[in-house]
């Protein structure tokens, strides 16, 4: 009897029939939405307590079987496959939100809540959660990637978002992180080392996360640029100034293609277009307007669409957030590799235009968006999955890419993750300081079996 | 001959007279600003450059010589205190401002560099760096101890305004942790571990800290209220209201008394106060200020007085910086002993009342300023050092205070950090998380030479 077929009995008469070995719900745990090789855990273990998760630990640890935490599976590095077996922790039957602090700005949640489900519950409060990649994702694994979405540029992404953390360790030990308060300065931040951690350095079971009352005003709008350049430099300039946009988002001609394709309510130009969105009291909105609405026209801004109407906000908001799906229906049936550098915001305009050629040199159909008030940008480059030709073609495009961010003093990775895609650019970006990454995974697992073979080589 | 002595014998030769074995030198850097046992280190190196700080830990590494980094000794927690004698390595020579990258909003500088010197040199360019702990310390110092200030409540502390890192190991190995990017999801976040970690794990050698545009418009005021809570309350009510002020202090009657005799130039009532200040464009300022006031003037707000000439803003918040030594004022000769706890702001007045309870109950004079949209206040409790019955007072009180910070969920330290005075709150704030740094301690400085004795206790 292997290791791992000893742990899934003990962890079987711990959970009963919420650890299963069905084939189905193997599959489902054996991929997340990137395209990579998939690979099956031994087992997956719902649990519902920290106290599961811990006794799950240590039930593994005792048998040296590897574990994978898992959320909803939305992650587009490779990061919840299971590529040396072991067990899948799924969480989602620990979905609670615990508590709410409407006075101290803050809520404690479960790792299982997804985003959607704590601003649902929220909404009478008139507080928000901000963080919004395009899934709904849970917030454990958002946690676990440093994950952010559209309006990080004036709300921060999971590392501003995190105050304080329960995490079970490789051993069992529940450990909390952080505390409510604000700020301090007593001892390590483990909280933002684990925010990011992506599951190798232990579980996280409960979030203290930071919420935000719901702006007064907002003014939403869409516009089109003669040129990416344009909309690009028009971001730029719009930062530098200090302009407190509370989204301002890139979408390229063929990703408009693509959204006018997935969602047969829009209609518009397929030319560069920037999303934006102002926060504020209403006078406050009316001069962030004024003041982007002149950057703009000296970039020769098309087509100012307002969303004043909280519905049409929203129709807005959601078709940006199906971009992945809208990009996707550019070419039904393919895969799709995604990229995800960063660069300081003085880097961007040059590193959009090189990979603009690069994607013209490629031949292949490889729409644009990008969170760019941060500086981030995404590739999605469509595949023929039957095609090693268009594969291997892909892959040089999303190397040129990443090589390009490195380059210009960028990340490889804005806000999806290292996973098992991004771990050969690890020791590029960097240096040395990955030696010491690793000597912290051997610290906190010296048996290596939280999600072993991402993120950090150890051995 | 001890290791010590060779240790300093080597870094003689590569320093030449920047190795100080000098008495006055080695009393400079025996002592912080906190009220602690002084230890005199064996030498005093002055290095100029991160390879020379390299060099220097190679040598002591050989020699199992401890290392204490040193900014400008303006600790309040005996962080830079050699209380194992050893190596004080002191960046003052390191103090060049490298790089300012007005259109990313950042700036590359060495770790002696201090936050005056940035702001000065930065005055031309619009751009302004925001942390500002009361003295004059260097950039160095305060990512060690993960400071802030007086307008955290709205640009955030070091651990939101440090970008990115270059550290030296133990064995002189010089890691670079973070990019320029404003965000990555690429690996463990180093960064946010050596921010805070007051010089345990590594030395900071260069910081890429992040930059705001000078504000349009600033509204500095002043104002009195009736009584402690008055004033608490108006300041729980503007933070839970999303006021974005950019500044909101607190100074009890006592703190205000100290001023008027420490500042020969205000003559301010002995009340309670708020020192506030607005940052925005002009009509926004204008709107904070009107919402500001209706809240205060729920709670019996007197004597408004505005700043609105540059040279009176300063006058107002040099002023506040000096709030220490104006509290010592109050008492010559009398050493401080100072508390430092943060909580959630729905905590903050139960807490300050309970603190000016046991002020009252102990005898002694101990004047109360706070940060306190950040939930973190401090008492300085005034003390004749010769007196055995008045330190016993003082420590009690500081240690009620402590406990009721961590009895409401919040922290005995918002900004000074641990050093050797917070270490006994250690166990109790972290629970098993304490063990965990013990882990990354022993990890990253397996022979215990980084600042030996301060943050953890490993053997």
């Amino acid at each position: 009897m292997s290791d791992n077929t000893a742990a899934i009995e003990e962890i079987r008469e711990l959970l009963g029939d919420r650890l299963s070995t069905g084939s189905s719900i193997r599959e489902i745990h054996s991929r997340d939405e990137a395209y990579s090789t998939p690979s099956l855990p031994d087992a997956v273990a719902f649990p519902e307590t920290t106290e599961e998760v811990s006794q799950i630990m240590r039930i593994c640890t005792k048998h040296k079987c590897p574990v994978v935490p898992y959320g909803v599976g939305t992650s587009l590095e490779g990061h919840i496959v299971p590529i040396h077996g072991g067990i899948s922790i799924d969480t989602s039957r620990m979905n609670q939100i615990l508590e709410v602090h409407a006075e101290d700005l803050d809520a404690v949640v479960q790792p299982g809540v997804t985003r959607e489900q704590l601003n649902e519950d929220l909404r009478a409060t008139g507080l928000m959660f901000t963080v919004d990649p395009g899934a709904n994702a849970t917030l454990g694994g958002m946690a676990a990637t440093r994950a952010s979405g559209t309006n990080a540029v004036r709300y921060g992404t999971m590392r501003e978002n995190v105050l304080a953390l329960e995490v079970v360790l490789a051993d069992g030990t529940v450990i909390e992180t952080g505390t409510r308060a604000r700020k301090s300065s007593a001892g390590y931040d483990l909280t933002h080392l684990f925010v990011g951690s992506e599951g190798t350095l232990g579980i996280i079971t409960k979030l203290t996360v930071r919420l935000y009352g719901q702006p007064e005003h907002i003014a939403a709008a869409t516009c089109a640029f003669p040129t990416i350049d344009d909309a690009v430099n028009t971001v730029i300039l719009a930062i530098q100034t200090g302009l407190p946009m509370a989204r301002i988002e890139l979408l390229d001609e063929l990703q408009m293609k693509g959204m006018n394709t997935y969602n047969p309510d829009m209609n518009m130009a397929e030319k560069p277009y920037l999303f934006l969105e102002f926060h504020g009291s209403p006078a406050g909105v009316e001069e962030q307007v004024a003041s982007f609405r002149d950057i703009a026209e000296e970039f020769g801004v098309q087509d100012f669409e307002w969303a004043s109407k909280t519905e049409d906000r929203n129709r807005l908001w959601a078709a940006r957030h199906s971009a992945y799906y809208a990009g996707k229906s550019l070419r039904p049936g393919a895969e799709g590799v995604v990229t995800d550098v960063c660069v300081p915001i003085s880097e961007l305009a040059e590193c959009i235009r090189g990979t603009q050629e690069d994607i013209a040199a490629s031949g292949l159909i490889a729409p644009l968006v990008g969170h760019v008030g941060d500086g981030n940008f995404h590739l999605l480059i469509l595949v023929d999955p039957e095609s090693d030709d268009e594969l291997k073609r892909a892959k040089e495009l999303a190397h040129n890419v990443c090589r390009r961010a490195l380059a210009s003093g960028g990340t490889v990775t804005g806000e999806h993750g290292v996973g098992t895609g991004k771990m050969r650019y690890m020791e590029e970006e960097h240096g040395p300081a990955y030696a010491v990454m690793a000597q912290l995974k051997k610290s906190l697992d010296p048996n290596n079996l939280m999600n072993p073979g991402k993120m950090v080589q150890v051995n």
